[in-house]
């Protein structure tokens, strides 16, 4: 097996992808507030680009929600911002959301060539790693790759943290496994920090841009490990739980 | 004063990179040879992306000595490859060497529009990092570009270690810095295996390779720290030796 990553959306690497079963991260925040989203009962996210095309979802079915960020504040107009406090059972439960993140919703598309997509976070990394882990086994893939979104088209440490994490739980789930260099850098970024994720984080550009929003409590939900069960798919452009026979 | 990291040449910013003092880092093997061939005395170095380019410089001038590789060795008709130990000073003394590299060349090139470039390696950071603090001071410079030029337009784990240790010298030569997040990981990359980058590196690919290729000694050469005094510059075209005074 062989695990590459990327650092940004746009490194990705189309020859390298389509072989491979995908995780797409954008830690802060718009892979963590999809997966609670779909935790907490919502049917399915549809991830798109633009604030209009948003909207156009909107007035062809008023019953969605419409959810996102620009500048990591609500869009006027807006249902929901890109806060996972804002995405509550009681709210979300059955219901359709359009989300607009720049990062995040591109990466997504970037990975699309894959054989499967599956969107990661600390959150809920460790269901989604065994998972990925047996279909991989059972589908006889030989190739993970970890794509993650970045921040203005440039490394992101939030997101090759939670890469690291994928990378050390393949690791210990594998016998030999080949990982390329920023894998390997990733996952030693990872195990120096584990047990403190904002020692490191305190000094990076997108933690520090959220913390001086006000969204402190958002940088604890979303470095908090496994609380969650779900694991979530990107498949014809939308996002849905994976049912999981136990 | 600002630390910007990029990890490969494709990657750079040139808005980012324009009013920066840029250091270009191809460690193994094209910039820690070049720095070598130039304390051995060569006079200048001509990097070139193409060996019909190197051959065009020769047959102008036979004096030149060609020199570089392809896929790690030695390309037929030249009169050196790119190892270290082929640069001694009885063979470089006076000389002007027309190098081909792909990475090292390119990241170069893509560096072009900074300030001032130089051309970073283990064997010499620390004098070049003084430089450069020094000559950031007098000129009132607010940036400094790492400029990694990775393998194969990937990150590359051997580059962004000894960015790291620029990182580190610059952040104790520094009061204040702000670092980007490639920076920040570099740094704590660096700082996880200083006493033995080894370690590390033998779990990754490029260094992997050469190794294979029977090039252990280079790897030793490239991997040792500030036994070269001379300072490396790149401009119009040229790596010439930067004259200080003491």
């Amino acid at each position: 097996m062989k695990i590459v990553t990327f650092s940004h959306y746009k490194d990705v690497d189309e020859k390298e992808i389509k072989d491979s079963v995908a995780i797409v991260i954008d830690l802060l925040r718009a892979t963590s507030v999809i997966i609670w989203a779909i935790s907490n009962g919502a049917e399915k996210i549809i991830p798109v680009e633009s604030i209009e095309e948003a909207k156009l979802f909107k007035s062809v079915e008023d019953a969605f929600l419409i959810g996102g960020e620009r500048g990591g504040l609500k869009i006027e107009g807006f249902d929901l911002d890109n806060s996972p406090f804002s995405y509550k059972k009681e709210i979300v439960l059955g219901r359709t959301i359009v989300m607009t993140t720049t990062n995040g919703t591109r990466a997504l598309k970037r990975a699309a060539m894959a054989k499967r997509i599956f969107l990661g976070s600390f959150i809920n990394a460790q269901k989604t790693a065994e998972y990925i882990l047996k279909e991989a086994s059972k589908n006889d893939i030989q190739k993970i790759t970890i794509v993650c979104a970045g921040t203005e088209e440039k490394f992101t440490l939030e997101d090759i943290l939670c890469a690291g994490y994928f990378v050390d739980m393949f690791k210990n789930g594998l016998g030999v496994v080949e990982i390329d260099d920023l894998s390997l850098a990733s996952f030693e970024l990872y195990k120096k920090f584990e047990n403190d994720l904002h020692k490191i984080l305190k000094y990076s550009y997108h933690y520090n841009r959220l913390k001086q929003l006000g969204f402190e409590k958002d940088l604890e939900f979303c470095l908090r490990k496994d609380f969650v069960d779900c694991i979530c798919e990107y498949k014809n452009l939308v996002v849905e739980k994976v049912l999981v026979d136990v």
